[in-house]
């Protein structure tokens, strides 16, 4: 077999067997087969495409790269849960605590906050001493007494994973459905889960900004599962404006413990107890979304959840007391509210101009490896459809300095669009696939 | 400017800018911008295609990467030929000398055979001292002396292509119709040529196996030529089967020899007489391509072009008592002939098959750099539509072993294909792009 010859089938629009797929993606992993041909080939597979079943066996090969954790000894049935990434997107912070409640362990890897995009680890460690470096042991030790665990990923899973994405962010090779849904699928496999309930976004805050790019990922993502042998639903879900209002990592965890006690935004509780339905069912410890809905909701009223997000935090180091008193948090120099200049009904506002601006005022990351800043963020007073007056609160910034902040206001005030006439709430939800 | 957005926009189909082109192949070429990001843009271009005006700019860029000849103040006109490779292929030899005894200066710089295609150069070193590495100086001065050169590509000559070359052959984009057309129109004009005839050959023994794409590959090379410049026809020659009969260095030599004197096969002198009559009509010394013909074939007659080859081997050092004599030329240890085991018509001669077994005997490369043996190959003794009786004489074998004349005499035998009915000749032609 020739890595060459492999390249031009796929060239030909050919599709290729799991042999001719092992054979190339281990041999670049193991760094026989050099990056240009790997470039080469992920351009190929860019362009023309891959089938489920090809789909299928890269994320295997990718998932078996390295450790695969086998959960299955420690509890029956490990269920997680995967955002394609947003703005505002804090869904972790609850869903987890609430499915644990219910009696479903989760034993979740996530990852930090890249581009516009924020990270679930980046707001958990706005907690100080929180940990998010578990070892393997841990992380199954951790499993087996609270039942829930929030952590990064452990460093050999997946590592063809690992190579082929750093290669595909310089090639021009990010945006392939199937070479999204292997990275995605691959992690999620490696780490253990055998059912996965995939949050799918789509708008201008997601990186997936149409219907029809976000139905094909979600068909493929949830058909390579059931062909690995997992279940998978894919929840589609809006990302037009921010999810809840606050964007930026303390800010956000507040708004998780506010949600926690049952005062979240409704738009962000909503969205939180319908992926707790879904993953309550995949778990079968619901019959179906709407019951796992209101036994999610239950863990909320009694209390429950928001105990096992305290035992998280316990669990994994952190110093509780931060978030027993939200106000002891990180918290920025410049906090100021900016009115609205103008009337009418908000038409829009912009997630993506809102994540690149938290970025900016350094709650998030340009580059890989940069530092973030915990306190600084937005948050936003008003959701689409909503009447604004002149001089009504619009939005609130947290900034480090003066000139981050002159600049912010403008973007996030540009982020907002107005209209004279009445205009429809975004839907929270485009559909599910099963 | 980012590598990374030229790529992206190629592979999503846009059509790259002419300061695009340059950033990306000079950043390639002095080592800024890496080979894996050179084989995502190829594999995209490979895919996604080129207009003509990027394939110019393309071209232009590659030209311009090294030094770049002009041989305007030389001659105020020098033709060139190129052809795109096939079995049996030594229209050069003949061609060349043609052209200059028609007073038309022929500065050509050739190369060496690779796979199941000869290469010129490989050819005229079957005579002993021949050299094929002039300087530019030289090449120059030998312009001016006797109007022919036949050299190998002097080294700095459109360094850009040979990266990319390199890069192509390993990353499966070699067959790119814009890559190959930039690729040899780049050489063509940083070599000086004003004119160039391109012999696009299709079928079983060339690069191109349809026509289609041969006559894509032919109006993009002609009008990148316009756009840069210059001018261009391209003949389409069929190479379902071998070029005259003989294949093999020192056996094409004596061929093109024999043609000289007007003793060689039909077919291959028709085809010659046909790429002169090209050349002297581009370069203003005939009205019309069959104008051109009859003062090509005049030279044959009257032994100016003969005379013309042997100032070529003199002048670049080559033993002319070996092409006087040929007998003295190279000859094989084992030279036998291989009568039909059957009677027909022969309805097949598969050239890739006879170009192959050329390899095998020793007469060509499987890598850049592997030695040649100047004196095995194969002459054939038909052409397709001729009626062969059992027992006539079908092929000879020019082997240096029996170990791989036995190998080679199986694979020439199953290269011949017969028919009860009549068969008709292959064309030599399929027409011109101009």
């Amino acid at each position: 077999m020739r890595a060459v010859d492999i390249i031009i089938k796929k060239r030909n629009k050919g599709e290729l067997t799991r042999e001719e797929i092992e054979f190339f993606i281990n041999g670049f992993t193991s760094g026989e087969i050099p990056n240009y041909q790997a470039a080469a080939w992920a351009m190929a597979v860019a362009i023309n495409g891959m089938t489920p079943r090809e789909t299928t066996d890269l994320t295997l090969t990718m998932a078996n790269s390295g450790e695969v954790l086998d959960m299955s000894d420690v509890r029956n049935m490990v269920v997680d849960k995967h955002s394609t990434g947003g703005v505002g997107d804090k869904t972790t912070l609850v869903v987890a605590p609430m499915v644990v409640s219910c009696g479903l362990p989760v034993g979740k890897m996530s990852g930090r906050g890249l581009g516009f995009s924020g990270g679930t680890l980046d707001k958990m460690e706005s907690i100080p001493g929180f940990r998010t470096d578990l070892t393997k042991d841990e992380f199954i030790q951790q499993i087996n007494s609270i039942g829930l665990v929030l952590t990064g990923q452990t460093a050999d899973l997946a590592p063809a994973d690992g190579v082929l994405y750093s290669l595909r962010d310089v090639t021009g090779t990010v945006e392939s459905i199937p070479l999204i849904a292997s990275s995605i699928m691959s992690k999620k496999i490696a780490s253990g889960a055998q059912a996965i309930v995939l949050d799918v976004k789509i708008g201008t805050g997601a990186f997936i900004k149409n219907m029809e790019n976000a139905r094909e990922l979600s068909i493929l993502m949830v058909e390579t599962a059931r062909l690995a042998g997992r279940k998978a639903v894919a929840v589609l879900s809006d990302m037009n404006q921010p999810l809840g209002f606050a964007v930026g990592n303390a800010l956000e965890l507040k708004e998780a413990i506010d949600t926690l006690f049952g005062d979240g935004p409704t738009d962000f509780l909503e969205h939180c107890l319908m992926i707790a339905g879904h993953m309550l069912t995949l778990g079968g410890i619901a019959p179906d979304p709407e019951s796992g809905k209101r036994l999610a909701k239950k863990t909320i009223q009694d209390g429950s959840a928001w105990e096992n997000f305290r035992k998280l935090v316990i669990a994994q180091s952190g110093d509780v007391s931060y978030i027993d008193d939200p106000a002891r948090l990180p918290s920025a120099d410049i906090i100021e509210t900016i009115n609205s200049p103008q009337f009418g009904y908000l038409s829009e506002i912009n997630a993506l101009t809102v994540g690149k601006t938290a970025v900016a005022l350094g709650a998030g990351r340009s580059r890989k490896g940069d530092p973030i800043d915990h306190a600084v963020g937005i948050v936003i007073h008003h959701k689409v459809g909503n009447w604004v007056e002149v001089g009504e609160p619009l939005f609130t910034l947290h900034a480090r300095d003066r000139e981050t902040f002159e600049r912010a206001k403008q973007d996030i005030l540009d982020a907002h669009s107005f209209s004279p006439d009445p205009v429809e709430p975004l839907p929270l939800f485009y559909g599910v696939i099963e």
